[in-house]
Formats: C-alpha cells, sequence, structure tokens
C-alpha cells in the first residue's frame, strides 16, 4: 500500500520564503499570512492522506461501471465526495455570492496538489465542475449564473466539458454536434462527444454539461462553433432538479489508467441547451479559462510524481540489498539499503529536483493568474498565457518521467500492481495528452505564444531572468558560480533558440515547429532554472539570518545545486536540435515511413 | 486493432548490406545467404501477423487464471503454440543432436524480434524455455541432456528460470531457497520464488525449472549458491513423464503489463532437484549464457517500439486533424493527416532512427555472439560482454520511450485501450526491469566491464570506431560532414567520460557510479551511431552502383542524418552530467529526501 504525506512545510517555503505571498499587492493576497495557508494546508492534506489516498488503489483496482444507463464510482468515492462538499473544498478559490471563499487561485493550486497527488482520479470529479463553472462564471447571464453556480460551488451538481468527438480532437473545427435554434430560445442539441472525463457517475443530483456544438447556418469550422448548458435533468423554476434532458451515457472507456474517472461516451439526442454567451463564439468562452486548466494539468505532473517520489524514497530505505562500494552502511543487517547506492541517489535527486521546482513553477505561474484576474494586470496575463504551455508540457512530460523512475527504483516488485507504483505511472500519462496535447502545447508556444503582441511578453521574461541575475550574483561567490552562471547560460541558449527560429522560421514555418518540442523543454528547463535561483536565494537568506531549521535551507540549496549542475544543462542539446533545423525531420515523404 | 508487418526489407538490409553475414568466416556463416534468410524471414513473419499478432490484445485482455492449482493461458496461446512448435521456431538456434536447426544466433535474434514484436507474452514462455535449455546445454551432463533437451528443444516441455525471492532481487546472496541433499544425490529445495515468467501454464506437458537455492553449510552469500533442475513431473527412467514434484504455483501476480505470460509465485516444499553443474557454482551457471539473454531483452526494447511504431505510422497517415501550415496537403479533405505536422514527424523520425538503428546493434551484437560461442573468438566475447549492458539498458529504456511517443501520436485514442497503443508501453516497461534492472547493467558497464581485461575491451572499440572513421571519411563530403564527423565527435564524448572515470573514480568510486547511468546511454548512442554511420555507408554504396531501389536507400541515408543530426548529440549532455560528478548526487543524508 502506498504512502502518502502532504509536504506542507515545501508548499510553505514556496508561498512564503520565495514568493512572499502574504506581502504581494495583489487584491486578497494580505489574507493568506502563513499561518492561515499554514492551517488550510495541514487540513487539506489531513483529508489528502486519511480520505482520498486510501481510495486511490481501490478506484483503479475497481474502476466505474456502467449499468443500465447509471454510472458507479468506485467504492468510498461518494462519501469521501461528501466529505470534501461539507469541508468547503470546492469552492475555495470562487466568488463569496454563490457560496465560494474567494481565496486567490495559487492557494487553491496549492491546495489541489495535494488532493491531486492523492487520488488524480477522484480529484477530477471537482476539477471538470470547477471549470465548468468558471465559464458559466465567465460567460453566464446572471440568470444562468444563479441557477447552476451555487450548487456547483458545493458540488451538489458537478460538471463536465464536451469538446472532443471521435473524428476530431484538437482540430475541433470539424466538430459535427449541432445545436437547432428552438422558438423558445433554447436549442436541441444532438451529437455524439467522446473522452468526458467525470461524464457521468453516481456523486450528484446533476450534472451540467458544457457542450461545444454548431448551430445549422453558421460560420464554417472553428468560427462557428456555440457553447451551450445541457444539464442531464432540467433545472426547474424553483430551481430543483426536473425531468431528464436528452443525454446519455453510450459507454465508459476503458483506460489506461485513472480508472476511478468515469471517462464517458456522451450521447446527445435532441438535449435541451441554452446558449452560453454569444453565438459562433464558443470556442472563446470554452478557453477563457484555458490558462487556469492548462495549469492544473501542469499540477498533476507534479502531484504525481511527487506521490511516486515519496514511495521510492521509501521504498529505498528500507529495501536492503548490495553494499556502498564505500564502505558497508548497515553492518549489523545483510546489506546496505538501496539509498546508499550513486545510481538510485542519481533518481532520487532527479525526482526530488524536478517535483521542488515544478511545484515553485506552478505557484509561480497561479500568482500570475491571481495578478491578471484580480488586479487586471495584462502583463502579468501576458507572461502566464506564454507560460502556460510550458507548465502544462513541460512539467507532465517530466512529471510522468519522474513517475517511471520512481517505479524503476522498486525494480521488479514496481512492475506489479501491489505496490501502486505501476498506477502512478498509468495516471500520469494521461496529463500529457489531455488538455491539449503536449505537442499541441508546443505548437501553440512556438507557433503563437513567442510573437504575441510583438514578442513582449519573451522579452519581458528574457528581462526578469537577466535582472535577477544581475541583483543576485553578489550574495555569494558560490551562489554566482552555483546558480546565476548556469542559469545565465540556459537562458542564453533559450534565446538563442528563439534567435533561430526568427531567422528561419520566416523563411520556412517549418524551421520553427521542427524545434518546437525542443524549445517548450528548453524553456521548462530555463524556468525551473530560475526557480532554483529564487529558492537558493530564500534558503540562503534563511541560513544567513541563523534560521532554527538550517538542516532544511541546506537541503534545498544542495537539491538546487543538483538540478543546476545535472538538469539544466539539457537547454545545451536541445538548442543543438532546434538549430539542426527542418531538413531532416521533413525530407520523407509519408510513403518512406 | 493494431497492425504488425515484420519489417523483413530492413533485417535484409542489415544482415547482408551491412553485416554481410554470409561473406564472415563465423562457423555456419556461410549457410546465411540472401535468399535463404529472406525464406526464413518471410515464413516468421507470416507466423507474426497471422498467428502471434492478433492473440496480443487477447492475451492482455485476458491475462492469465489460476484455478486449482492450474494455470489457463489467454484463449488461442494453446494453439498458437502448436504451429510454433510444429514450424520448428523453437529450436532454430539449437543443435541438430537435440532436434534443434544449429542456425546461428544472429538468424534466431533476427526472428526473435519479429515474434516479439507480434507478442512478448507469448513469445516468453519460449524465450524462458530457450534459456533453461542453454544452462543445461552449457552445464549438464550427458545424462541431463538427453533427458530435458529433446523435449525442451521442441517446447514439448518448457522452462523457467527461478532466481527471485521476496526480499532479493538483485542481491541474490540474500537467498534463503535451501536444497538439502539426500543420499540418492538429489536434493530437496525448499523455498519460494517469485516474479517466474511462463512460471506454470496448459501449453506443455512438463516444466523444467532451473531453480537457486543454497545447500546449508556452503559458503556465505552468493558463493554459496548452487543451481538445481526441479520438473514440475518427474521424468521416468524411460523419459516419460512421472508423478508430481513438491513444487506448486502460489499465486499468479498482477502486472501493469506482459498479461499474457504467467508471472508466478512458486513454491517448493521439499521438490526433488537435480544438481545443475557444480556445488556452490550456480551464479556462474545461471549467467553463462548472460549475454544472449540479455541481448534478447534488448530487443524486446527494439521490438516494441517496432511495432507501436508501425501503428503510429499508420495513423498519422489516416487522421485528418489540421492543416500544413506550408501549404494545404489535403483540399480535398476536412483536414491533413496528422503527417504532415513537423512536431508529428520529430516523433516519428525519433521512432524510426532509433528501431533501425537499435536493430542494427542488436544484429551485429548477435554476430558477435557466435564468433565467441562458435568459433572461440575472446576478443569477439570480451567485446560483446563489455556492450551487453549497453544493448539491454540503452535499447530497452530507449525502446519503451518510443512506445511512449507512438501512444502520444494518438493523443486521447492512444490512452484508452481500444487501439492497443498503451499495451505496448505497458508491455515494454518490463524490459528495463527484468534480467538485471537497468540501473544494475549500468553498474555492471562502468564497474566491472569498463576495467575488464585491462581496460583491453574498450580501448578495442574506440579503436574500431577509429578505424571506421578513417577509412571511410572520403566516401562523400557529405557522408564526412552527416556521419563521419558527428560519430567522431559523439565517440570522443564517450572517451573523455571514460578518462573522468578513471581520474576520478580512483579518489571516489561515486563518482564513476553517479555516472553510470548517463555512461551507458551515451555508449548507447555512440554505437547507434557507429551503426547508422555503416548503414549509410552501405547506401551510398548501393546507390553508387546503381540500384534499383534507390528511393529504399535513400531513406536510409536521411533517417541516418536525423539521427546524427538530432539523437547522437545526446553525448555531449550526459558528458556534462558525468563531469559534475558525485558531489551533488551523493550531499543528502537519507533523512534529507
Amino acid at each position: 500500500m502506498p504512502v502518502y504525506n502532504a509536504p506542507t512545510k515545501d508548499t510553505q517555503f514556496i508561498l512564503h520564503d520565495v514568493l512572499k505571498v502574504s506581502e504581494a499587492a495583489t487584491p486578497g493576497y494580505s489574507e493568506l499570512e502563513r499561518d492561515f495557508t499554514g492551517a488550510i494546508l495541514e487540513e487539506a492534506g489531513k483529508i489528502s492522506s486519511e480520505v482520498l489516498h486510501p481510495l486511490n488503489v481501490v478506484g483503479d483496482t475497481e474502476g466505474c461501471r456502467l449499468e443500465n444507463g447509471i454510472v458507479y464510482t468506485p467504492t468510498g468515492f461518494k462519501d469521501a465526495f461528501e466529505q470534501v462538499k461539507e469541508g468547503g473544498w470546492t469552492g475555495l478559490d470562487m466568488p463569496e455570492q454563490y457560496g465560494g471563499q474567494n481565496m486567490p487561485y495559487v492557494l487553491g493550486t496549492a491546495v489541489g496538489e495535494l488532493f491531486s497527488s492523492a487520488n488524480q482520479a477522484f480529484v477530477m470529479y471537482q476539477g471538470l465542475t470547477h471549470g465548468a463553472a468558471s465559464a458559466i462564471l465567465a460567460h453566464g447571464t446572471d440568470a444562468q449564473k444563479d441557477t447552476y453556480l451555487p450548487k456547483m460551488v458545493s458540488c451538489e451538481w458537478t460538471g463536465t466539458m464536451n469538446l472532443t468527438e471521435p473524428h476530431c480532437g484538437t482540430d475541433l473545427g470539424l466538430m459535427r454536434t449541432k445545436a437547432e435554434p428552438q422558438a423558445d430560445g433554447t436549442y436541441k442539441v444532438s451529437g455524439q462527444k467522446i473522452f468526458i472525463s467525470a461524464g457521468d457517475h453516481d456523486m450528484s443530483d446533476n450534472v451540467i454539461h458544457l457542450v461545444l456544438a454548431k448551430i445549422p447556418g453558421g460560420p464554417e469550422g472553428i468560427k462557428g462553433v456555440s457553447l451551450f448548458i445541457v444539464p442531464k435533468f432540467i433545472v426547474n423554476e424553483d430551481g430543483s432538479v426536473g425531468e431528464r434532458n436528452g443525454v446519455s451515457v453510450g459507454n465508459i472507456e476503458k483506460k489506461m489508467g485513472i480508472h476511478g474517472n468515469s471517462t464517458c461516451v456522451m450521447n446527445y439526442d435532441e438535449a435541451t441547451g441554452y446558449l452560453l454567451g454569444t453565438e459562433h463564439k464558443g470556442m472563446r468562452a470554452m478557453f477563457t479559462m484555458m490558462n487556469e486548466a492548462r495549469l492544473g494539468v501542469g499540477m498533476q505532473g507534479v502531484a504525481q510524481a511527487e506521490a511516486a517520489y515519496q514511495n521510492a524514497v521509501e521504498y529505498a530505505k528500507d529495501r536492503l540489498q548490495g553494499r556502498d562500494v564505500t564502505g558497508v552502511k548497515n553492518p549489523d543487517g545483510p546489506a546496505d539499503p538501496l539509498i546508499v547506492h550513486p545510481d538510485i541517489r542519481r533518481s532520487l535527486m532527479d525526482q526530488k529536483s524536478f517535483v521542488e521546482g515544478g511545484r515553485a513553477f506552478l505557484l509561480w505561474g497561479a500568482t500570475m493568474i491571481d495578478k491578471a484576474h484580480r488586479d487586471g494586470d495584462k502583463d502579468a496575463d501576458g507572461l502566464v498565457s506564454l507560460l502556460t504551455p510550458v507548465i502544462k508540457g513541460f512539467l507532465t512530460d517530466e512529471g510522468y518521467d519522474m513517475t517511471v523512475k520512481a517505479q524503476q527504483v522498486y525494480g521488479g516488485h514496481g512492475y506489479i500492481e501491489e505496490h501502486g507504483m505501476s498506477q502512478y505511472t498509468r495516471d500520469a500519462r494521461i496529463a500529457q495528452i489531455y488538455e491539449g496535447a503536449n505537442g499541441v502545447q508546443a505548437l501553440d508556444l512556438v507557433g503563437r505564444k513567442l510573437a504575441q503582441d510583438g514578442g513582449k511578453h519573451v522579452m519581458a521574461f528574457f528581462e526578469l531572468v537577466k535582472n535577477f541575475c544581475k541583483e543576485n550574483a553578489g550574495i555569494s561567490e558560490d551562489y554566482a558560480k552555483d546558480f546565476i552562471e548556469p542559469l545565465k547560460a540556459a537562458s542564453k541558449d533559450l534565446q538563442a533558440a528563439g534567435m533561430y527560429f526568427m531567422q528561419n522560421g520566416m523563411k520556412n514555418p517549418n524551421n520553427a515547429l521542427s524545434g518546437s518540442y525542443d524549445f517548450m523543454h528548453m524553456f521548462g528547463h530555463v524556468c525551473l532554472g530560475l526557480m532554483w535561483a529564487q529558492m537558493a536565494k530564500a534558503a540562503h537568506a534563511a541560513l544567513e539570518a541563523g534560521t532554527s531549521d538550517a538542516a532544511f535551507y541546506k537541503t534545498k540549496l544542495t537539491t538546487g545545486r543538483y538540478y543546476m549542475a545535472r538538469r539544466l544543462p539539457a537547454t545545451q542539446l536541445h538548442l543543438v536540435r532546434i538549430q539542426s533545423g527542418a531538413d531532416t525531420v521533413m525530407a520523407l515523404d509519408a510513403a518512406s515511413f
């Protein structure tokens, strides 16, 4: 049985020592005092470890089942969901007006990581609801908000997002689902949607589907797509749940992982739908919350890696196998623990330095989303929009790789399902795919975001790194050598790649797009390098100030040095690949593959 | 339903254009004419596609089941196994004396790849038997050989290898299974073994277990381990199957993949065992065939990657999504096929260049094993022993990554089980773990093989690369620039890493061991770089000679150029990591993880 303990101390370090959230000018941030966030994280950690985590393997083993049109979630999910609802966790960052607690998104993200580490499949029921509620909040009429939001914020009703159809995922312009306007202002929605996470289940009184569909006669392709609210049960005038709508579950998909979440084929057969936002502007409405949604998926990458890492550490300390070549460490035992072996260390340090750096990156991103939403800060919005594909793509790719590394520490015991390590990899795998597959994230980054607003945001990022390096090079000689120099070098690689795209992408866009994936990864490394430089700075300051917890801060410095020395130089390789251009990538005709 | 077509043309290219097997002096190689190997591969391809491949998903879905002590394999496995036996495939490279066909190991490897691509879980029943039979062939008495080999070569009886116990995998010195000597010269074997592939099943009349156990009173640790033949049914004097032995199946493990193979917990309760080889020399006997066995696992990495790649290509050609940014390619359709997109190409080229390079590496390794076994060539034996951990570790790590890339091409359709792409990743994952987890391979490479015979074999490898570069730099200017220069650079990186180990490993062995994994991977890249340089040379020669199949050879050149430009430079990054030494890897105490 795997273990999970919320890493609240690490989260607190990032929130307060590094990001100094309670000192920030963002509205609502002054409430985020160390004790306050500590109490929230403590409580969230308890629910994660005691309620959600024990159901993680149960969900994987049992899965969801469809019987006579009804979807049943795994044993224990329903009770656990009640506890999460009662604790008010579902509306943490939602407006008070609709029953939420109006906390900043950064706190929601910090809590979300714990829940997601404990049970990703479970927390998705709440996560999808959050996404759907956010879209209604942004685009709904007052009546729509009043009808749906209070129940969705409390998760009495849950929500879904219906985009994909069998023949179209990324390219939604190919969509066939139709919405026929009716005399009463409603629409009749008909078509089939697939891969609908939390599509239906037995844990809420209603399911509010947000469905993309085309109104006949509208513009071709993606410009003719509108967004509709299609409730499972029609909501009566008085707010009560009324008759069943024309929506049903066609099937539950058999998947590699996240078995505890009901991934449904949804059939719409003249279901009553209500237009959300403006006709033909459905894509815009669906993607208003895209940065948040994608950051939430990036978070899953970190969360699964954290959970897997914790177990790998436990196993490496417990399992006796072989002897330390530099001298026996456990003379009374028949062998030394795995953790004495350098290659096991390498793996654990890869995991540890990723998880802690990734968490900082996520929370930094979340503060920018708060600045943008709560303070209307256009620069923060631009920067986080630029970084969103990096957060999503890089953190989920790396997060997955880290779960594989954690599994590997277990040897054969990682391959059998008994220890739960296989589940971490199988669950983490989906985050690389949904909410825009990672190749699409790379395309978004290089094809759109880099040049957005005249390249203003990427220039701002480089400026930020440059200024950080300039301002902090004097902290100490070691700090400059271990952190500032590697960060400068990596940032220079990233700039060189951007320059290559500018100079060669004009001639042939494939020269840029062939390097998009490498660029996304090198950008991610530079961001984690920046995070580690900031964390090391904070650790350095705490040690200078004579902290009573020197071991904690020294560990941060060591872990950071590992990242800078062993992981960050990956930028060099990515640059070489990028600069090799499109020639070898595009040379073959399709028949030659 | 996934597709699989044996890549016989590619195999033939390597065997004849590159390795020129029929011209080699190794005994038995003169038979390996192009037409002969072509006919064998053709036939093996047919069985793979038509018999084994259709059962791959069946095996994954049904798995094996244990009922009343009997293990049942998935539907269709038994019939398919009969066909494989009848075709004589199980004894391809076994001595004629015992019913085999005495073909070189290189041909067995070429055929094995096809079988393994088609159905890894299935082919393991035969593979484990081959391993056990090889050990009996090498260490058995004439009576033992006569008793077991004819039936094992034909797979009327199958075999297993019993090493792991619940508390020990890599460190077999901790073993607890006991073998008590009996007055009649036999032993009573008692203990529990786990992770026993093909441990029991319903497809053969007997299962011949090779079991490692300790004879009480023998030396401590690994030096007191002996190897025993423990048949499921005692074999009567007349060779017929007699009474049931004291061995039973405790459980079938629930695993991440290879569900079609029965991975058993085996309980030995005073089972009658027969010493194989010498008392206390069990490890040596078990590992006689280690190079072959590990090459066979490296082959699984390539095989799964090939199968997954074929499907990714099909999907990328079929699935319409988005438009080519440089101009519409499918104007009559609603969108262009995925394969027009540069990032999809990047992924497919990664896969293609790995699979073809990996196959060449495997077959080259197999020719060295043949030289060693058939010709007593000590240098070949030394070189292939050096390269074995690279073949196993690098090819299975990369093979796994490639199955993940292939799955990613499918987007959400790769995550659901319906298309079979998840199975390729789940099946490929085991190859990184069994037959010595890849971290152990890296340790074997850096801790043992590098320095073996005074470092003679690694020097020979560098010499081989150097000579190849010298002799072929004059082929053409392009060839020198695209192939020779990158190969030289990568080989220089590898030498620099070896030099770093020599200079710093003396002071502290952890300086070498912290870089062992990176070294294994950089070695793998250099080997694939060498393979691509050789394949490109052969392609160049064919084009110069005015081949009628110019497209095939040009594709080889393009694919090779991709590898040299985009994959091989990974050696630079590995070198940087290695040269950062052990400091950051080993700095933390165990409690700080």
